[in-house]
């Protein structure tokens, strides 16, 4: 576990246990897939992240907890959808929902933990956090429905930072303006700790696209270039592009034209030695130096020290 | 346009005006899906009932058509999963979306419409609504996710009643007991209602299944019989098996052993002369008698008039 937690360290347990109580009194497959989604979980960071803006601006706990998993949940219920609709069989090499159910019922879990995300949500007694949340599920759908209708050639720096704020930043923009909304807090520090989780949603993409070029395969999951293969160009090949707008195996990827495995090698070599990832990582710490700046503006706190840590590890983790 | 909505006349184009605004500024392909499942859509009576209790107990009419909108997408979102589990091709005689997208652009859709659905339900400004919106999304995916996993052979009525509630009645609840949380009146008068809703919608899903077996395809928009063609067991067919527990046609379709178009084509009419079907209508007006008798307690006006009527046309219509 790491340090940023320990201010948040005995909270965690109770998001968890908040999640896995959404299942009771339902169909005990339901309660079933919940617990193999949460065990095969990441680092729980976006609750993390809403649990200690919260701390550091006065939010009630209990509220703060039930916002929490409302998050995660909501976070994962898109995660099931989007390896069903992807075809993927494994995430952080366990096994998705969809390798071992049926389409249909993949699709129902994914409908029921959205229920259930929704409904904690609205546990937070605060209409100004379910409109929030409700608007960040639609601007996460609609970023998909935008890359699925779009799917290759779409090589602009401004769609991908679009497509990035939709997937990710959106999520973390409200983990810390949610957070923020449950806190005895004026209106220009609701829009202070949105603007921070924008800059730490932003780097922490970025960088989950750079690890897709530098990361072993046993490390992440999945295999090296992964969004290259499905024709998926993130800032590390758009830089490229940017240097060598004629490499012909780029072109063969975003023109989907009879590309195989020997030119994502190709690629993946020219890509790492042209200086690209680097120039990708320079972008990530830019987001991640406006956002301390962001929080320099909270009062000094653990709570604070902690995302000031944290946004630290976000660019530090490929390390 | 039936007589029943005169009172909610003026209401109802406004009702479709909010739900088409919800796919404006997102990607023009979720407006003219969105467009297409309106268009195709049905009678809207559960916006109706909504906009009827609502005005029956003085309802603020801005947040009423709000949740009215709200209702009609939950029960579209509902619809487009639903089309895409069962690979229905048509609906309504019109083709569902499944039939002519990806599955990944209609599972993506309906997410996108339970989001803004939600956030319409929001936009009623009550937390009350809100909660009662989420749990009655969850109840109704724990029944198809029921449906799914237990599949053939479930033939109680308790576990039909189950099904039927999960399905069709807690949306009727929730537009009559949210409309009446929009409304000026005590906690009785909110239960009231949704009992109204309870037992207005077990009435309107009966007469659906009985249409099922008496329907003419041209009418219905799908074949006779359709339900049990899928091995599911509705309240006519259940009636007759209290009669006939030996029939083996039934038997055949409940044990999902080697039937076919031949044995579908006995049972109907097996079913049909046994006095089943007259059964399952009795029951049918019981649950409408109840709610009949519910709405005696709100006050007179043409709004519950109306309801009156609309209770009667729904056990009506197989006419």
């Amino acid at each position: 576990m790491v340090n940023f937690l320990a201010p948040v360290q005995a909270l965690m347990p109770l998001v968890d246990e908040r999640m896995r109580m959404q299942a009771a009194n339902h169909h005990p497959e339901l309660g079933a897939a919940l617990e193999h989604l949460l065990i095969s979980g990441g680092k729980r960071i976006r609750p993390a992240v809403a649990l200690l803006t919260g701390g550091m601006l006065g939010a009630d706990t209990d509220r703060l907890v039930t916002l929490a998993a409302s998050i995660e949940l909501l976070h994962t219920a898109t995660l099931v959808h989007d390896d069903l609709i992807d075809g993927a069989l494994l995430r952080r090499g366990i096994a998705t929902l969809n390798a071992q159910w049926s389409p249909a019922a993949t699709v129902l879990t994914g409908d029921f933990i959205f229920a259930r995300a929704a409904k904690l949500a609205s546990e937070t007694n605060s209409v100004s956090v379910i409109q929030l949340f409700s608007e960040t599920l639609a601007t996460i759908v609609n970023g998909e429905i935008n890359q699925l209708f779009s799917g290759h050639g779409l090589a602009s720096r401004e769609n991908y930072f679009t497509r990035i704020h939709a997937k990710t930043a959106s999520m973390f923009e409200l983990a810390t303006a949610a957070a923020a909304l449950l806190s005895p807090v004026h209106d220009d520090t609701v829009e202070a700790a949105r603007a921070f989780g924008y800059e730490l949603g932003m780097a922490f993409q970025i960088v989950d696209d750079v690890l897709d070029f530098t990361g072993e395969q046993a490390t992440v999951g999945k295999p090296v270039a992964s969004d290259l293969r499905q024709g998926l160009v993130t800032l590390p090949a758009l830089n490229f592009l940017q240097c060598y707008p004629d490499d012909p195996d780029l072109n063969a990827v975003l023109e989907n034209n009879r590309y195989n495995n020997a030119t994502i090698e190709r690629l993946v070599n020219a890509i790492r030695e042209s200086g690209s990832i680097e120039k990708a990582m320079d972008e990530a710490k830019i987001f991640i130096t406006r956002a301390m700046n962001i929080l320099l503006t909270f009062p000094d706190c653990p709570e604070r020290r902690a995302l000031q840590e944290l946004s630290g590890y976000i660019v530090d983790r490929q390390l």
